[in-house]
């Protein structure tokens, strides 16, 4: 563009007094079908650096247009700037100044970008604090932490001047199977969307934009193949899949959503009117930006085949309510000015777009005058403050599930070995920078001291005997060096599990999809020789997905389960093990008993749960919520309100007491049943829980409020209804494990209810 | 009952000349509320012997109302007279007149029962003809020949007295865990429909009701568990699962169908009006009857839970459209009888159900003067009519998959073993007679002969050496005695597969699930230890679903896969080792390449048979439409025709040569493909197949007539819908293999389709 360019910077659309919608209206009045279709458009920063990519692209889609073709018209989105490439905070916000004050000096408005990253466990870049992955979170049952973590988060892309992240991940787990588990909080709508609501909240309220994803049904994508359909009906889609969508747009503002890959029974998400502007916008209210996941028009073409060009992808996807192109633009780039411009596609259903992108974009002080700066270019983006929240999400996340007594450790000898004793990697999942760099460039620093376990172990035990395995798929070598330590040893800790990584560059991770729930490798082998010398042993897992544990659990001393648990991950793991740190996390998945029975999760049916029609045997070998600690709990004095509505609240009280010697927090969980429906629902449901610190002999008052549309369901005609009748309430420790059960009646007619339904259980807690 | 019973046996329905529906008006018109609920009723004759049942029974149900109590109000149906007990034809003939006597003395009309049986594999009762199972009939792709099996099942069951038979299965597989795969045809709709509906049309052309079930959705239990929820959307539904019972009831007459156990997206069959009525009745034109699965109205209540009892059950149920209630009266009793009568359940509900089945007994002459008897009581149940069509249809359904040469055997010293090697029994699905009184009274003889492979093999090959395995989970002594036979031999066949039962009583079949494809017990040890001995090994698999072979295929000096091909099912096999028979039958279910990967079958989109996108490699080890013969055949000369519209046909015409030295018959396979759709498409589907049998260098032409309906499927707005476009057409020998590729486009406007869209795709076979 040698030509000179002629900026327009005045008019209302300017005035930051003004209403962000009033100024986007009046400057979308001022621009060419070009200009608007700039502010739909992406370009990907790191995209241009050669031998960075990180994910596949599709297929013969070409090279995007250089940056520079696209300035004149303006940029809607800068994709990943400090990304994956290991570049310092300082040359990372210099970089983005640099990129914004040519995208700002390229249009005719003077407009920024809006900046975006990926930050699901910790901004995903180089020396940032990498906090624990998402289904740690939910073992943690703590949103209150989580969304301090979220703040945290949100806290530092703020200050380097970035203005999105692309998280949290929303998709309720239906099968273990799928690599991404790790990205997803748990296998119940209430605990992903009170948690992911948390998060999204934390993020939104620090100035960064939350993007909720992948609305809806990728979790369900056929025997856990990333991608694959999603068969689903339109009540598992409403009642399970989109729920924790319904919560977190409702509790947490956020601003941002992205649409799911998958097709669900036929229809990819990104070309799905229904969903993205009938049930989203329409019925949900959703005001935001719907952001592309990447590729993800393209793919409608390159993979979906519903278009057939990038055009008719492009117009398919701004038809349906995707507003904005990632990573990088192809299909809303020239293909559609041109398809605008030959009116094939109206200009109000661009304008409806860029409205909503201008108007995110005047909300973020991006119309006003000046290019953004960072704030702190020198920001230190590991703290002790964030490596402290780190440390706790990790110590409440650990969840023990079996113990014999041999924890904490008191023998003098202990061993520890297995494939994941001295990697400081195996804390991470897939979303974390150093598994992105580290599988692309292993020669390149990690940026963050990460202890491995032994490191963090031996820290605690100095006289620890470290017989580290070399890789989670176990060699010869791995088994004889793993039984040696075992025979020396009084006790053997054996660390086990996942290498998180993305598309076949590990065994968890987006694309490292499993076909069965064997531990990776040759550790069950590992394992079962390691038992076999007799020496108690304490089984540590580190994972992304639950495992089904063969014959170990039976055999272990001690089982302890962690979900890739960041960087104070194994700090966390060694204080349960020495009983600095007292375990108060619980199950967000269940512990599968047969390696081969997915999809299925806690959340059936008596059908789907295994009966004498079937001779499998789908029983959990660890329901969801289990979880011990070094002290047991007693349950007493449940009461249940009667008299309720369709349209009242149950109030559900019950006590809970330290019956051990050691003080502990017990996450007390009320569940739900509808013993007889109009259709046919769960066993029962997770409706609410609290975590409770009490000292020995303490007791406490958790009382619920339960609003009776808790209970409700989509019925036979595809409304929301609250229906009349039993309601079985259940109170304990795990969903398997309920010494408290009690019933109410919900009176009156058959409720119809909207989006705007009762979604959270208040809950108090009153020493006694 | 000791008053005497005034019987009234005048007025119109006892007319025969008056139309069937005239007659059932007119009875109607006289009947009590009890004794319309009489004709909904039904008495398993069987059930009252001790240790005779064969299924489980719902917990806490009770005994049913013993026979005397129930007939003064009439009775609809006797369940399963002849049934598994070990009684000869003359007996049961016996036993079925003297009943049909009691219920016709004992009500005020003087009707009798309609009389029902199994009949899968051949009337399941003693001495009858062990037919191969469903998926043996997919691998002939010969629907004449089912055709011709049913008939003389139902002939059988005519001169016996019988009515109605619960059979065809046209469940279409969706996942090989599923223990029922065993008894449905295949996994493809239309190959499905084609076999299903040619056995309909069989028993009903001999006079006997056949049974469509299970409507609908029932092959997709989650995780293959058996009941287990369906989770489908309803394109899938309407395009995959149900379209084979749209097929079978234009295309067979077919006058009774039987519900799905399995919800729906939350909706049990037995309870679903939208299934039942809206879419069988009022959408499909469906006039007979819908007779209950065994227990299902039972288990509205006692598995779903949409009921909370069983006169809420029977309400749901009758309502939603079942009319007879199986097999034992519990709901349809006096709980029903109680609901009419306080006006709970209105009149015209019952009504419609017993119009229905009144209508079906006046056209089976049950509302005719005198007491049904058996045509003939010395009936020879499997005279040598009945064994040649087992034998042909045996002989077609073997699928020779992998070859190097060693078939057929030449070597002098052949060796035979494996835990299939010597087991008669082996040979028969879960609904064949001889399992069910084998698995409950292995004292009883099984009343057929049925060689089994030894037997069948040593008849050819006088040389043979058997080292028959004990069991199918496999014994260290098994694995030594191979070994020890293998080492001996030039040639080894190594039997293996499946011991078909019920409820865990073997390892495919009714409630037999799985949870992995692995070969089930050690087989897969046994294999490999018998290939180590470095003997060339033919693996013959007699199984109930396909099973991933591990490393077997690629080592085998050929592989040999029948699906419980009946009693004559081992000559058949030995036959095709020997050579003595040329193999034609293609694989009706894909062999998967890994044990983990299901739910999946070879109808899915791109994105489901795996991508770059996810490390799961999605492929099959053999694919849908598979297998080899003696011979090769050539393609060439493929014609699509132009300028069809979308109310058009496509003429597809190919020229199949056999290039080799033998006479063989090859499956010619066409396979459609649309490659931009408006909704996601599977990447091919089945459209139409000729079984050609063709002299050494002898060649045929084979013509596709492809009405443009069969390019439909269900669009966004859930119309079912002809697109205009390119449509691609596949010829060749499976759906991986298609040496033929050409295209052709469909042109005019969207075209709706109602139920009355084209089926079928004639087929024109010329020599030339």
């Amino acid at each position: 563009m040698a030509e000179a360019l002629q900026q327009d910077l005045t008019g209302i659309w300017r005035d930051p007094v003004q209403p962000a919608a009033v100024r986007a209206a009046d400057l979308m009045t001022r621009m060419t079908v070009a200009e608007k279709i700039g502010q739909l458009a992406s370009f990907w920063a790191e995209s241009a650096r050669p031998g960075e990519q990180v994910a596949p692209q599709p297929d013969d889609l070409g090279d995007p247009p250089p940056l520079e073709g696209m300035l004149t018209n303006g940029l809607g989105q800068l994709t990943r700037v400090f990304g994956t490439a290991p570049i310092s905070p300082a040359d990372g916000a210099a970089r983005l100044r640099e990129l914004q004050q040519q995208v700002a000096a390229g249009n005719r408005f003077g407009i920024p970008a809006i900046a975006h990253e990926e930050c699901l466990t910790g901004l995903m870049t180089w020396t940032a604090t990498l906090f624990p992955s998402p289904p740690a979170w939910g073992a943690t049952f703590d949103q209150g932490l989580v969304e301090e973590m979220a703040g945290f988060i949100g806290t530092t892309m703020r200050r380097l001047g970035l203005h999105q992240g692309l998280a949290p991940v929303l998709d309720v787990v239906r099968d273990y199977r799928w690599g991404r588990t790790e990205e997803a909080i748990g296998e119940d709508p209430q605990l992903v969307g009170v948690i992911g609501a948390a998060y999204a909240r934390g993020l939104e309220r620090s100035g960064i934009v939350a993007t909720l994803k992948h609305f809806a049904g990728y979790a369900s994508s056929r025997a856990g193949r990333n991608m694959a359909p999603a068969a689903l009906g339109a009540r598992e889609f409403a009642d399970i899949v989109a729920e924790p969508f319904v919560m977190a747009l409702r509790e947490s503002g956020a601003r941002a959503v992205m649409p799911s890959y998958a097709d669900v029974d036929g229809i990819p998400a990104h070309s799905d009117a229904a969903l993205l502007t009938g049930l989203l916008r329409e019925r949900l209210g959703f005001t935001g930006v719907v952001v592309a996941d990447y590729y993800g028009i393209s793919l409608l073409e390159g993979m979906h085949a519903v278009a057939g060009s990038q055009a008719e992808a492009a117009a398919l996807a701004l038809h349906a309510g995707v507003d904005v192109e990632l990573p990088t633009t192809r299909c809303y780039g020239e293909p559609l000015t041109a398809l605008v411009e030959s009116g094939e596609v109206p200009m109000e259903l661009l304008d409806r777009s860029v409205r909503r992108v201008l108007t995110l974009k005047a909300e973020l002080g991006l119309l006003d005058e000046g290019v953004p700066e960072p704030e702190e270019e020198e920001v230190e983006l590991d703290p002790p403050a964030g490596r402290d929240l780190a440390r706790r999400i990790a110590e409440e996340s650990v969840v023990l599930l079996a113990n014999d007594g041999t924890l904490p450790l008191r023998a003098a000898r202990v061993a520890l070995t297995g494939p994941l004793a001295d990697e400081p990697r195996a804390m991470l999942g897939c979303y974390s920078f150093p598994n992105h760099v580290g599988t692309r460039r292993p020669d390149l620093p990690i940026g963050v001291r990460i202890p491995s376990l032994a490191g963090a172990l031996g820290a605690e035990l100095p006289g620890l005997t470290v017989a580290a395995g070399t890789d989670v798929l176990v060699t010869d070598e791995d088994i004889a060096g793993a039984v040696a330590a075992a025979r020396e040893a009084d006790v053997c800790v054996l660390a086990l599990g996942d290498r998180a990584g993305l598309f076949g560059r590990g065994t968890s991770g987006e694309g490292c999809d499993a076909t069965t729930l064997e531990l990776p490798g040759r550790q069950a082998e590992l394992a079962h020789a390691v038992l076999a010398t007799g020496t108690p042993t304490v089984v540590v897992l580190v994972t992304g997905r639950p495992y089904a544990l063969g014959g170990i659990a039976g055999r272990a001393a001690a089982i302890v389960q962690t979900f890739f648990p960041g960087e104070e991950g194994a700090p966390a793991i060694a204080g349960v093990l020495t009983g600095r740190v007292t375990p108060s996390g619980r199950l967000p998945l269940s512990m599968p008993g047969d390696a081969g029975g997915q999809p299925g999760t806690y959340l059936q049916p008596p059908a789907g749960l295994g009966s004498q029609w079937s001779a499998v045997d789908a029983a959990p070998l660890f329901p969801f919520g289990h979880g011990l600690t070094w002290t047991t709990f007693d349950y007493s004095e449940l009461t249940v309100s009667t008299g309720a509505s369709t349209d009242g609240t149950i109030t559900v009280a019950a006590t809970v007491r330290n019956t051990g010697e050691h003080a502990a927090t017990e996450v007390v969980q009320l569940y739900l049943s509808d013993p007889v429906a109009s259709v046919v629902r769960p066993l029962r449901w997770l409706a609410g829980w609290a975590r409770v610190a009490l000292e020995p002999g303490q007791a406490a008052r958790v009382e619920f409020a339960v609003h009776a549309d808790r209970t409700s369901f989509t019925g036979r005609d595809l409304r929301r209804i609250v229906e009349p009748g039993e309601i079985v309430v259940g109170v304990g420790r795990s969903s398997a494990d309920l010494p408290l059960r009690g019933s109410t009646t919900l009176e009156g007619p058959v409720r119809e209810l909207g989006t705007d339904r009762v979604l959270t259980v208040p809950v108090e807690i009153t020493p006694c």
